[in-house]
């Protein structure tokens, strides 16, 4: 009977496939390639792979994570539930992870430092990347030559008129050519009257001849700068030979159906074919984003002809396809901070088949290329002030120092600020609730992305509103929903919510709501990047005051209302004008690296210079920790402004 | 019925295949692993093919190259018949490539310089190469590490831990390592205990990771030198460590059965899968070498880690599967001279999978990087003295210079010398006569190699007997065989042959003759390579006298009776004292180049410092080679000790 398959189909994807008696159905569903939530990898913990149960047999576990409401209707976890027959599931939108979906990042902070010349235009928040820090050679040049051709008197062959031919036009000590390039070499240089363009790459200290095409090619040479997040992959079009930024997107990490945090990824990726598994998710990611921001553009596959990718650690494994079993098991080794540049296409990445993928060099076990990314943009590396760095990601990461001495913690602080495992979040697009004001008789007025109709609610929404409600007493500072005499508080099964927009006035099915679990999760995101903020701090023999300057980064909106995420205590109580918003600083030093060996150079220089603090052992951040889980905090004296 | 298939059995080695109606007999062979002689590359021009059709239908064309009795018994010429039917076709003896025959290469010179502390025992005749010249740095160096493990005050990644292993045992500027190995680094360190072997490459001037292997290997690590003639392929399996020859072996060049030199393969080269063909036949070959150089021993193909090939520019393109068609056009240039270190098995080559594959360097379209080799290995380069390098191959190569000034010309030889394209000539390998005495009366006395039965002539036995049938007037001074009375000297119906065994002595089925095709053969092959150095010597405003020193190499033979290659005209007319036999300096000059990087520089500056002249248009050589083509010479003035 294992042998017998049965037909299992998703709705409303109409996606199916053939399983196995007692596949279970998360598992099936991916092999469908239908993307569900599921935060926990299918330990039947986080409760968000939930579906229904339209038609068939099947078998499931009881579980606390379904209301019995919800049980009755025939709601059941994926994860503990198996095929036992032909069967129709119905996934609900909250389950769906909306993958395909890759949308424009509008964020004027990507667009704005990108184009040097303007970079004095930026207002506050704006990135402090001086024009032409890094000399302009990037990870890929294009040259034209018209080589002259072999006579009686001038006989060298092929491969080193080449060679002559670049070196009369270009300082270049060791130079490298693959033997495909040389294979086709005779007939190329012949068939194009000897006027060919090459493309030069960087591999650490040597060059190499990347490419060799007919003709004059010289002006389509581009480039794409990754940042791979835990769940938010991005991607930046830009011009190799001017610096122009021509696009942005971004996407949800497809890994995030196998988990929402590393640490259950890398447990993932021990099963079967789970890298492999993994290692596709997010290549599909790149792959679908590379496809996305050539599109209505004169530009193909064959044009771009380098990839600079940015991450944490095990991001960086699972992209390359290296086992990431080290890094969680003790001491917490990672198998490699330095990655060698390699051909994109090893790792099946669609972009000129020769083309190069390069990634930013990590820091340690915890702290990554995306990081290292963004001290380089945020220069804070170059400060001669005592500054903080907080990235606010699914790791909340915090650098210390300035240009004499640098230091880094990182705190597992989970999606919840980039819009997941919260039950209403989304990414900043259009249609994400970014700006929320709640007065004192629960009047709710918001501002959405785009001025759209109300989708869901972002990173910086989800701030606001925190801030909102803690201020009107919707919730009290343990975070627990007060039961006022409001229809937009209410409780319809599986705990307290608060209803910040009904879906008369949203474009969903849904309202939207914040629930006291979401409060919950997002109460920890913030408690642990205060903390570890504070620890950092504390650790050098400082104090919060110390800090001059204070760049916050992050993918969660197109800005921030810094007094409100000091309000709920994500953030120290400092003067407002210390403060800076950078954007997505990953994506930003992924691309001036891309587009400098010196920037390259320097983010050497960065990983190898910052001292890594672990945390996960560390008594006082635990203590912190636990302070932090209150609005603002427990001892209010470090936030006088909220306070007041 | 162009798609009918019929039966071709090739006889006696039960061969057998399809063939489309219409095929050639040739092509047909080939496609069967049949391998059979073909001068001319299936022109109906070289009548080397020639078989015997024992049955079936087929059509086939007049030619004057087979015999009116042949032709009457059945003999047709492979290329020239067409199948019509199943056929039966044996292959004679004379016409069968005896490809399949590795073959020990038991010459002394090969052996003792490779040995450098038994050089200075070397008499007369043997290599000039000093103990240690070149720093012992071979292509491939293993290195065996025990790793400290990483603990939680040392928490470096396992790449970076590595490289600094590496480090602090080895001075490594630019290292690099592919994904390939990181991606089993983690498990590997951790499963081995951090005790490990590296493998360190060099390509050019950056170091390689090559190869990580658990446990300590470091005393397995074996590289094969290769010469890789027109004719011969030879391999010598070489202990990296220390230095020490392990074993030489040869086979014929199975491209030969496309062609005897290096204009027919190219143009082979251009016909459909003729590219291919021509690099599968000499991958073939080497690997059947490397089996064979390690049977017996205790070393498997997972512990050579390096290969070095010299061979001319033509065999290097086929070898690497490069077009060669540039080289027969004007003005015939090569694709390249300077080859990159590639993988050996991107080349099809079975050693370790991540083994290296490096070129000595070329120096010309028409002089390659086996007479780089050459030059190094008898020290030219270096020598005070004027020196000329005499390699007698199918191109046979001159060198003239000193360590201030090098020429080089290429003069297309033939394989006559190194037993091709004669009717009874063979390898230098047991059985070959090597040494032949005629006295007056005709009587004849021979030695073989290894004292066997005789099967046949090599090169220094056709330099004998050519000397030796013109000093006992067997042939005049044009090489046509005078009707003396002698059963020895017969026409069996395609022209004189004179007999130095009747099939009663030797071993095979036929008896062991020179013929007058085969005389004229070897004239002009003889004649060629004189003309050669006799235009170098003369261009540089000098003549013979000049020369202070001669150096003979090739792989006709263990040793060559230089008054009897001078009597022929082969030699120009030195004192005796001046000339030195050594052997075949294309591999002892590869294995120096793959045991020291320093060889290897000193390669790329011979490559580079030496001026190539092209004698194929330079009237002057026309008119010395139609002079050489007496014996010994037009001119007996030149030839004092023969005239007396």
């Amino acid at each position: 009977m294992e042998d017998k398959k049965f037909k299992v189909t998703f709705l409303p994807s109409k996606k199916t496939c053939m399983a196995n008696v007692g596949a279970d159905l998360l598992s099936t569903a991916i092999e469908c390639g239908e993307y569900i939530h599921s935060s926990c990898g299918g330990d039947g913990i986080c409760g968000r792979c939930k579906v229904l149960i339209k038609k068939g047999e099947y078998r499931t576990q009881p579980t606390g994570r379904i209301s019995y409401q919800d049980r009755m209707k025939g709601y059941v976890l994926a994860c503990l539930t198996t095929v036992q027959g032909d069967l129709e599931v119905h996934v609900p939108k909250e389950s769906r992870l909306l993958i395909e979906k890759i949308t424009d990042e509008d964020s004027k902070f990507l667009r704005l430092s990108g184009m040097y010349s303007q970079a004095a235009d930026v207002s506050a928040g704006g990135l402090l990347i001086k024009e032409e820090i890094y000399t302009h050679s990037p990870l890929a040049t294009k040259l034209y030559l018209e080589i002259p051709p072999p006579n009686s008197e001038d006989k060298i062959s092929d491969l080193e008129r080449l060679d002559r031919a670049i070196k009369e036009k270009k300082d270049v000590k060791i130079m490298q050519t693959g033997l495909r390039n040389i294979r086709q070499l005779g007939s190329l240089l012949r068939q194009s009257d000897w006027k060919v363009t090459v493309t030069l790459g960087k591999r650490n200290e040597t060059t190499e001849v990347v490419i060799i095409e007919p003709g004059n090619t010289e002006n389509r040479n581009y480039g794409i700068a990754f940042d791979i997040g835990t769940t938010t992959v991005t991607g930046q079009l830009v011009n190799l030979n001017t610096k122009e930024v021509l696009g942005t997107k971004a996407t949800h990490n497809k890994q995030a159906a196998f988990g929402d945090d590393v640490i259950t990824r890398i447990i993932y990726a021990t099963e079967e074919n789970g890298l492999e598994r993994l290692h596709h998710a997010v290549i599909d990611n790149m792959n679908e984003i590379i496809k996305q921001l050539i599109l209505k553009l004169d530009i193909n596959l064959n044009d771009i002809t380098g990839v600079m990718c940015a991450g944490n650690t095990t991001m960086m494994h699972l992209l390359l396809k290296i086992d990431p079993t080290y890094i969680r098991k003790e001491p917490y080794v990672p198998t490699a901070n330095f990655l060698p540049v390699i051909r994109a296409a090893e790792a099946g990445i669609k972009i000129h088949p020769r083309g190069l993928l390069s990634c930013v060099p990590g820091i340690s076990t915890y702290v990554g290329g995306d990081i290292t990314a963004g001290v380089l943009a945020s220069g804070l590396s170059e400060e001669k002030k005592t500054t903080l760095l907080i990235d606010i990601g699914t790791n909340g990461e915090v650098v210390l120092g300035n240009s004499d001495w640098m230091v880094c913690a990182s705190a597992s602080a989970g999606p919840a600020f980039e819009g997941s495992g919260v039950s209403c979040g989304m990414r900043a697009i259009n249609g994400a609730i970014e700006k929320v004001v709640i007065d004192k008789n629960l009047n709710v007025r918001y501002e959405t992305i785009g001025n759209d109709k109300p989708i869901g609610i972002c990173g910086s929404g989800y701030i606001d509103l925190l801030c909102e409600i803690f201020k009107a007493n919707i919730i009290n500072r343990d975070g627990r929903i007060n039961t006022l005499k409001t229809e937009r508080i209410r409780d319809l099964g599986d705990g307290l919510e608060f209803v910040l927009a009904f879906k008369e006035e949203s474009s969903g099915e849904f309202d939207i709501v914040i629930k006291e679990s979401d409060i919950e999760n997002l109460k920890r995101s913030k408690a642990a990047i205060y903390s570890a903020a504070s620890i950092l701090v504390k650790k050098m023999g400082l104090n919060f005051n110390n800090i001059e300057r204070a760049y916050i980064a992050g993918g969660f909106g197109n800005c921030i209302d810094i007094s409100k995420a000091v309000c709920i205590g994500l953030l120290p109580d400092l003067p407002k004008e210390r403060f800076k918003f950078i954007g997505n600083s990953s994506i930003i030093g992924a691309r001036e690296i891309m587009l400098s060996f010196d920037a390259m150079k320097k983010a050497e220089e960065i990983a190898r210079k910052m001292t890594y603090l672990e945390l996960s052992n560390d008594h006082g951040y635990m203590e912190e920790y636990v302070s932090g889980l209150f609005f603002p905090h427990t001892d209010l004296e470090r936030f006088p402004s909220v306070k007041k």
